[in-house]
């Protein structure tokens, strides 16, 4: 880090708050630590951008109804299709194509709740979903990782666990969105055990599990239940884990998928459903159709949740970018993404329901291109009024690699994106009318009063912008922030520290896994 | 530039429409070029953020007019407090100090018009300052300047005429904000004449002229008239030539600024009032304490205007930013920044008058911070409503450099942000029921009539970003951005060619130019 980086908070934010007290806060731990803002979900203050018209807007919700009542969703699964007959949805009985009346539609969509809470481990990580509550979610998913010393290489157990203490230490980052990184060195049949594992015990943050089958849902539900040292009944009432639902666009849903909202909703678990709705590939070539596709296919699913069961959390996911149509590339914090999710929390919005959108960009270096990219995606996440953002930290190349710099870059970028939505006060104090009369035409700032007593927290100070002239920046080894993103992740893993957990606990979540792994966890011929 | 950016825009777009033919146009240029956006204002269809309610931007004007009342401003020129005293200000005849009653302030700022024109050398390249017309302006008056192959350096003529010619190159660059570069190896006795000869032959964009002196504002004006071809009766009924009247931050108009304003203002010519408040330094702590500063010295300046003539065309300008509280450094593209740019915009719309931003970093590098800085900048003016946006490209180092590549590069964020202000069509067309419906679930969009009438011009086609997998950017030898850019300048000025301009003008101007460095300039002694 940075030497005239100053120490305002710890980075383990909580660490003097949880059931142990750490090292740091025992006063074993000497030297500097990485200045961060606290651990806190950021409370809008920024009215969204409503870029189209209220009738706008209903034109897409219009023409998304028309598309659920007459060309209809697949639905890759009996018991699903089952549960939509008994719903009063039009189901083929010679295919999997399901179609939906909208009034059907709108009953159902109704049933869903605006926000909601999202229990953690460590209660204090704990979040609200909805209203005026911001949060940020890792990167999740890719297949490789990478960091400036050992470069890109596929993803395994290590740099999951890596990835994970790094998400634990940044307070920037308040969900683990997935795998950070995916652990493809651990077989599939017993992958979610370990990983799990490693976030209900090197973090403490909320989780998520992949909806890949009845077995791996359980295994996840049960792990997060021993986690939280709560009964069944209890994990019923508290939301304490989430899951990604992908449509398989255009117009489908696949059956683990189903299985994930049958299995989630039904124990009152948070379900995001996301279509994954590229306009040219996936979606009409239009940002207006590819949305249509995006809404029908999301009413869908949330739908499908409500039907499960009244009430249960869910979420309106966006993810409608475009790709390059030269090459078929997925393109993202392109101008039609920004669009895209300023729109989808129209819809969102037109719904009351969460929002969820994404801090993505397509670089293959943590350049110019990655940061512009990425903020051109929070622009359109923050002016779409999204709930959570998801990969809001680590994710390069389209999602195909998770970055040890980037996840820190992001972390700033996502502090100052918190600070921006803080709100100003504006009383007298601020108004600082006094001020300006005591220092008068020609005068300086730095030495009254009204100054003196503020300058220490007036402005963010980022952790990796160096706004040193060029002489004393030369002077240093011309560091760009792709290199102080690096020493700071060497940082913030050299003061790692794990999260309480009662021994108990640990106990119950190790013998779990241990047993599960013995009877060789799931089959893996989906 | 990419081999894999095809062509759909020359870079010099409007040359063919230009008095003489281009050798472009005659065919006579073989070749890939540069593809851009066509050269046109973005006009805005995205609301502005209104971050503030409107009690407290009412609470900002009110404590700003408290301000001007009771504290008051120094005019540090004779003949403007004699103006001021007639129009009924409060010149405190023992000092440069002059109070305001507010109703005075708002008489005279409803004086100003809320939209006029600016007039360019060439008729295409004229704008419309205000209503929903956005234009850019290049970087102006930094010190030092850089291009990759050559480092960094002081600035100097050749590199202030290799900008210009680069502006003229980039379609999304509408006007010359100042010199791009300080030609600092110009005596500051001729250095305006021969600056603006290269402005005004190199390209054929609005310009700028530095109020530092009656001579040289008129020299300004006249060169501008000369190359318009037109009369000084049409000069004064047509803005032609536009200029930056900073405040002396805290509270005080330095004479050559006034002197600006009298000499500008009375032949009906712009003028852009920008407070320098740096909230900690010359401006309160607080941000909105350094906005009341920043509004009360706006307010200040366009009265001034407005005492000189009635109805002259001024812009309300915002720089209000922070410092870092630990070295004194500026800080640019920070929450705080972001927050001053869309309040600054409010109160420019509470007063109905066109509002000026700026697209500021404090990077060294042109790397992940650079970028960052700059797209937050953007964000800011995007979000404040901004009519101009000045330093637009090239700016770094907090203005103590011009890059050759930055340039490029926000170039092409400029094109960005441009296609994102443009309003998307929702019609039956464009929502593609018929097209969703046609491919169904499980298809794919690419080989459809919908997305074959449409692809080609769907989605921006960007010069930088690169979209290519890991793989095949790797064998390409793995290019940054700022290579991309390097390339791409290198590209645009191989490509340049000077604009049309008769020749009875260049002789005009060619023979003013050296009668008046003959007669010696003018007088630097101030």
């Amino acid at each position: 880090m940075s030497e005239d980086v100053v120490e305002t908070t710890s980075s383990n934010g909580s660490s003097g708050r949880t059931r142990r007290r750490s090292r740091r806060a025992r006063g074993e731990v000497q030297g500097p630590t990485v200045a961060q803002l606290p651990f806190r979900q950021p409370v809008r203050s920024v009215p969204p951008t409503e870029l189209l018209s209220a009738d706008e807007i209903e034109s897409i919700h219009q023409a998304s109804l028309r598309v659920l009542r007459d060309t209809g969703i697949e639905f890759l699964d009996d018991e699903s299709k089952r549960r939509l007959a008994a719903a009063g949805a039009d189901v083929d009985p010679d295919s999997d194509r399901v179609r939906f009346d909208p009034e059907m539609v709108m009953t159902y969509v109704a049933k869903a709740p605006s926000i909601f809470q999202f229990h953690a481990v460590n209660p204090e990580r704990s979040l609200t979903l909805g209203g005026n509550h911001v949060c940020f979610g890792s990167v999740a998913s890719t297949p490789n990782v990478s960091d400036i010393g050992a470069g890109r290489r596929t993803g395994n157990r290590a740099d999951h666990q890596g990835l994970v203490k790094l998400c634990q230490m940044l307070n920037q980052i308040h969900l683990l969105a997935g795998y950070p990184v995916e652990p493809t060195d651990v077989h599939a049949s017993v992958r979610h055990l370990h990983a799990t594992h490693d976030q209900l015990t090197l973090a403490d943050k909320p989780i998520h599990a992949y909806s890949l089958g009845r077995q791996r849902n359980q295994d996840c539900l049960e792990m997060v239940r021993i986690a939280r040292g709560i009964s069944d009944e209890q994990l019923d009432t508290e939301p304490s884990i989430f899951s990604i639902i992908n449509t398989s666009s255009p117009l489908r849903i696949d059956g683990p998928m189903l299985q994930g909202i049958l299995e989630f909703s039904s124990r009152n678990q948070i379900i995001v459903i996301t279509p994954f709705t590229l306009a040219g590939a996936m979606a009409p070539v239009t940002v207006v159709g590819a949305l249509v596709q995006q809404n029908a296919e999301a009413l869908a699913g949330i739908v499908m949740t409500q039907i499960v069961r009244s009430g249960a959390p869910v979420m309106y996911g966006g993810f409608t970018s475009n790709v390059d149509m030269r090459s078929g590339s997925p393109a993202f914090g392109t101008p039609e993404y920004m669009k895209s999710a300023m729109i989808g929390g129209q819809l969102a919005r037109r719904y009351n329901i969460p929002y969820r959108s994404s801090n993505v960009n397509a670089a293959n270096a943590l350049d110019a291109q990655a940061a512009y990219e990425s903020v051109f995606s929070l622009w359109g996440a923050i002016a779409g009024g999204a709930h959570m953002i998801m990969h809001a930290a680590g994710w390069m190349e389209g999602g195909l690699r998770a970055s040890y710099e980037k996840m820190v870059l992001d972390a700033d970028l996502l502090s100052m994106v918190s600070q921006f939505m803080t709100p100003l006060v504006v009383d007298d104090d601020a108004l600082a009318v006094d001020a300006i009369d005591e220092v008068g035409p020609g005068g300086h700032f730095f030495g009254v009063g009204h100054t003196q007593s503020r300058y220490r927290d007036a402005f963010y100070s980022p952790m990796i912008s160096d706004w040193r002239n060029f002489e004393s920046w030369t002077e240093a080894g011309s560091p760009t922030a792709e290199s102080k993103a690096g020493e700071l992740v060497a940082t913030l893993l050299a003061e790692y520290e794990a999260p309480a957990l009662p021994d108990e606990r640990r106990a119950e979540l190790d013998d779990y896994v241990a047993r599960r792994v013995s009877e060789g966890g799931v089959a893996t011929d989906f």
